[in-house]
């Protein structure tokens, strides 16, 4: 029996690799089921996907297939949903939800993170995760059966488009591309950017965000939410746009212009003007998925760096890298760094659980703005062990690194989410200084009692 | 009830202040014991010491007075063990203890840090709490009531002596104190650094480390550890310790010569040459109270940051210093590290608590590295947020920092750490390099199945 | 002949230990005078200072003189006049010049930095540098020949008082001390914060900054200066100001009361109303003098690391400190920045000697944003190579950093330094936007030249 | 007349945009040719290579034109000949230099820097700069002739082949490819790693350093550097090494096989075993270049940056991403950092012309591990402005971010440097333990002198 007796650390189930990085708190709370899907995900991705990963490389490389999905994927996506593996991601408070909650999926998600593609072959991808869980919170009975049940099944892939290239992305309600009712339809006209890209003719729909009341006072009720088939017509793609110089196919970034593209109005999602209430609610677990899945990608540079520095072919003045006491600091730097991202992100995860997504939002904030640049650096360390090598095609170290960048903006920059929290905190200070005018007083009555002089000491005017 | 249904998140005790920081997997660990003392813990803090710290200042600075225990000090240690606050720290698996888990005296620690002296007040301060866990563990019972009851009931004090200032503490078989045998008697003679100040006279003994058998071949069994009462003849304080300045009175730092000091050999603890077993034994709890403390001091520098923020007197350029967007991010990342602080120390405990000190190893040193740095880059910002007027005795800030700092060197500065955690890990890298020479076997053979040619890419040579 | 056959740089008086960590650049522009000048600050320092630092020490601690300037100081003031040693920060512009540029003094400050209060000893410290400039470039004949002339020749000592405890200081405007005239006189009532301390017998006198037409519509005129002899009746010290802990005696930092203190009106300087005229001019050279010593007393440090680095007494697992090789990076990663700083500093003395003060507002900037923070982050990484003792009064590194650490706030917080600078910067973006329309153009027009499509891209509306 | 009376710095040639940023020093040591050619080279530049960076894009992504140069590199390579902007960078010491010190050199260089290609279109790009470089000072006047001078005149293309797979890069003795002499040829049997990829068809030789003597006692003897052309049989390029996904097209970076490869005796350079005396020679003035650039390059992206803080297409909450304080003080510290760069790079190069290459070394070590650090760091910093844009093709910051990263691990990475500059100074430590031991002994002489008691103080054993 552990140290204060809880029984279910001593479960051996938990005593398997799949587990052995899980903080004590986090192994008490995983159920039966969580503890079979865990190590499932786990044996998937270290014994099926791993070693795949340059036969993935090669089929996507291949004469004309680079913006294909290669018959590889679909291959272990059938084979994963057959595994009971698919769409973990989806919390147990949904009738959907395969019945994991957000901190029991957080510990599968790390585990997917070890492979760039290991999320899709389990269903458990951007921005898949984020669409199925808005449309299973948003939709009407007849929408679901149309465009979310092929996505839970895996036979669809959908999109989001939100952002636009004439202006500031951080502030949505500037959202500009045109939608106008024309009789049963929505007719649409403008620009974005991002969302995966049409090239792939896999692709099924956008979730898009439209700008059909312009003029409407309330600048949160502007703007609709329309599902728009890909096959309609209108729609161009003018490039691929890449991150960093990687094109990502086969899914990529696309950069659109629409021209009166048509819609059926039945497509609308809630109703129209209500966007930014579909908005919100969209930004929640989905945003430490990222989080979780570059917690599990660092372990795996992690990895590779320590074995770096045990490499017998690289023993500059005859010694192992990591018999230099520098890099023997830089993997401990690394490793608490690593662990604590991980409980981080566990936290924001558990908070959703236990109090709901909006009182996790600093907990979600937190793990946005800490955990990509953990990673970015983390990942840059264990580039630079392995010298000029560590920026070749001989790790895949630079399409992490070039990963965790990407999250660093994706749903929105640090400096962002930081000006949220920081709002939020500023708030408080009444509060505090209320506090402390109370001790004042108190300082004074007391002060008195001890027959000392009151001291006037000043760390601001608390009239 | 709570989203997932905790019930013991529902519990109204858990709503005060005292609580509001705790991340929720905490809360629901906690017993009702527990919840009561941190209530109480919180109570005597907000109520009984920060009002008073003006006032303990004005005693220690009166005249003749720095190196005497101020009156206060013994009155509210008298208050808080009437209330049942003494001895919090000592975990629940020793008879001696009040009942807490180290999880949950960690939650108490915390809010004791946000006086620099109230765990003195409730007998919970260093070196106090390691001696005492080090005597419960290894003392006779005989010992134990003549040593260990007195420092319990908080009727007597003592110190810990171990640092030499002629060889590299970092080591400590270099410890180079003589202790030689003659008759019932030890003879001590040698240089001590560190511990607590003879000058208070109501110091009671040092516990200390030195050399019994410097020529024994097993360098870890020539080291013994004494009891030496501050009242035996031959010991000379040359001078007190500063630490950046700060005297530290009435306890203090001192500097000492030991020439020909007789202690009776019944004081030795658990036996000759067997100093390091007990050495061992006193790094474990002890090591992230300090840590536990800072977490909460530097809440209370935060919450002074805030007040600065929006004090109506401070306002350049007509706008309060909150209102400026650079304070708003500072705010923000200040606040986010000290979660992320609270996290990792509350881990620790946990960690203990769960599986044990020893397994705790790598938990102990994340905190011990990691936190007193957080600590002093957050005073230091907070300090940067008063100007001027955040350096001098206008707030408690550089002495918050000064304590920081302090901890970044006490028990091993962090360089030590590191390479403790980063050895440890250079020894699992031979498992994932043959981790990955199977991947790379079983790459090989579906290659082969896949009809596509074997790629060389080479992160290490794994033969 | 140096390879360029820079004639200079062969000069054998160059090859002496006082120049060896001067750039080439600077070598080659110093005067025979500065040669000599540098040589003699380099003895002085060297031979006549660093070993009576003890013995200044023992003076100022000894009982009842913390507030009176030791006889040392006084002693070793006269000899270092008697070596034509005074004043050598005054540039040569200024008649009362003893000949060296601001490029050539900075290397006379560097070595001046290696002693806390070396440049007192040559009439080169704060306030008085910055003071005598002031008096010298705004005053009357008649006022330089009271006020100046003792300054000059380091019979009087004077103060600069500007701060108040209620205003941001960061926005001189809000000063708020009421300066009311009356007849012959001026009426001074209000509070201020620093400026040294009044119970040093020997000040002289403060040169105050006041409100004297609080209704005035140009905000740029409400101010005056005004010489306040410290004998004035109605001046009150109400305690002195730690930083950091230390009370900087026999100078201080004080905090002030002025009740109904009359002072006559020729003690104005310049004129009424025209005190944001001086304190412009006062922003100078002064600025980077800190800087510049703060370069030298790091150097100080760094030393002491070597030498704990090779100290025989202090080797853990028996090897040298300096022989670990993450000591030996962080060794080299403080050279690198020590040597960064100066070259800032350096540049920003050559700027102002060659091009004015005013075209060096931002190199100025750059140094009292760069080489503090850089100093605080070298000294603390000195005193981690010490462990315990580096915090302790065994050495002088924790005067260091709090110096250093002074710096940062004082003359304005470097973020109000990184705003000014950033403020500038934006004022340049037209320009670049127009280069980079035209560049767009120009490029339109070559790719039908060269028969290629135009690709849009798109880093910004350049319309 | 500037302040100082510098004559040169009122040349009014020296007021235009091409000499802005430069430091007065810098300016004043320019000769009225190097004045000349930075004007040149900036408008060469601006006006002919900035508005045809995209028609150079489109070239290289044409149809099967990845390895082949573009036309429109060979068309400018010949204007930029004609108007004599070719092999500026070799220095003025030799008799092929266009007559430059690597002071003013490094003026032109960090203009290059602006455009990718730039330098190329010069002739001063690497590895070309490097080798010619090499050959000059090394070979005889016959290889001068047919291997030095078509590089001089830009009709022939050379590559430097150093690194290898399976050894330790950072300690080059390793280095194993075999030469072995037969007759009047050797044959050389390995592999290479880097180097330009053979693939374009424009390169003529590798000037290849092997192991000749693998069993000579003198390691530094065993290694040749020999001219291999690259149309000798047996040379196989296994693949191009993409660097952070990029290929680097039309050089790229090769990984090859040299199996039976026979190249003449008489193409050894210096004679067999001297490759090191070779090796190190070639570690001057080029290690900068790459620095110098990163600068020109860094002012670029800063100038983008500018642009995107005053676009009026992106304003959040009704502002210009500029007027956010936060915005402000980042781009105060990017303009800091980017002068403070300069200056250091500037200040390497003025060392090598006054002192020597040899005497430059810590110079140039400073050079090559702050600035490309700086750099990555400027360059992510303006990428964050830019939000997802920022990550984009719509902006060159991807392309600078990555060969910034590059030039971090090219020539070795930063920690291979800092152990060298470390390793140095730490040789210095027993210089300033002696002249410690003299300032206590003075003391103590003092001490007495001044009747003060001997305070002993301890930073250190100092016998």
């Amino acid at each position: 029996m552990s140290p204060t007796g809880s029984l279910s650390l001593d479960n051996p189930a938990l005593k398997t690799p799949a587990f052995a990085r899980l903080p004590s708190w986090t192994k008490e709370k995983l159920s039966p089921l969580a503890i079979k899907k865990i190590q499932d995900v786990y044996d998937w991705v270290e014994q099926e996907c791993i070693p795949r990963e340059q036969i993935m490389k090669a089929q996507l490389e291949g004469p004309g297939n680079r913006w294909k999905t290669p018959s590889l994927m679909h291959e272990l996506r059938e084979k994963a949903k057959d595994r009971g593996l698919f769409n973990l991601f989806l919390p147990n408070h949904f009738v959907e939800s395969p019945g994991l909650t957000n901190l029991e999926y957080s510990c599968c998600a790390e585990i997917m993170g070890r492979v760039y593609w290991a999320a899709q072959t389990m269903n458990c991808h951007a921005p898949e995760t984020g669409n199925i869980e808005l449309l299973a919170k948003y939709c009407s009975e007849e929408q679901k059966k149309k465009w979310l049940q092929p996505l839970l099944d895996g036979t669809a892939a959908s999109a989001y488009s939100m952002t636009e290239p004439d202006v500031a992305s951080s502030d949505a309600t500037q959202i500009g591309i045109r939608m106008r009712r024309e009789g049963d339809e929505y007719v649409i006209d403008g620009r974005k950017l991002y969302g995966n890209c049409l090239w792939n003719k896999e692709l099924g729909f956008y979730i898009l965000m439209g700008c059909s009341a312009p003029d409407n006072e309330d600048r949160w009720k502007r703007h609709t939410m329309i599902i728009v088939p890909c096959a309609t017509p209108g729609i161009t793609q003018v490039r691929n746009l890449t991150i960093m110089g990687y094109d990502h196919a086969p899914e990529g970034h696309g950069e659109y212009v629409y021209e009166n593209v048509r819609v059926p109005a039945e497509n609308v999602i809630l109703g129209e003007g209500r966007a930014f209430e579909i908005a919100q609610g969209r930004l929640g677990p989905g945003r430490i998925h990222h989080c979780m899945r570059l917690v599990g990608q660092c372990e795996r540079a992690y990895e590779l760096a320590l074995i770096r520095c045990r490499d017998p072919a690289k023993k500059p003045r005859g010694r192992f890298i990591g018999e230099f006491d520098s890099n023997i600091e830089r993997i401990a730097q690394m490793r608490l760094e690593l662990d604590q991202a991980r409980l981080v992100v566990l936290n924001a995860a558990d908070v959703m659980d236990t109090l709901g997504n909006k009182a996790g939002k600093r907990a979600i904030a937190q793990s946005k703005i800490l955990v990509p640049r953990m990673a970015t650096r983390i990942i840059d360390e264990c580039m630079q062990l392995y010298g000029g090598q560590g920026l070749t095609q001989h790790t895949p170290l630079p399409e992490m690194w070039t990963y965790a960048r990407f999250v660093r903006v994706a749903d929105g920059p640090d400096a962002a989410h930081r000006h949220q929290v920081g709002r939020e905190e500023m708030k408080t200070a009444e509060g505090f200084r209320q506090r402390h005018a109370e001790y004042l007083r108190r300082y004074r009555e007391l002060a008195e009692r001890y027959g000392e002089k009151v001291v006037s000491f000043d760390y601001g005017n608390l009239e």
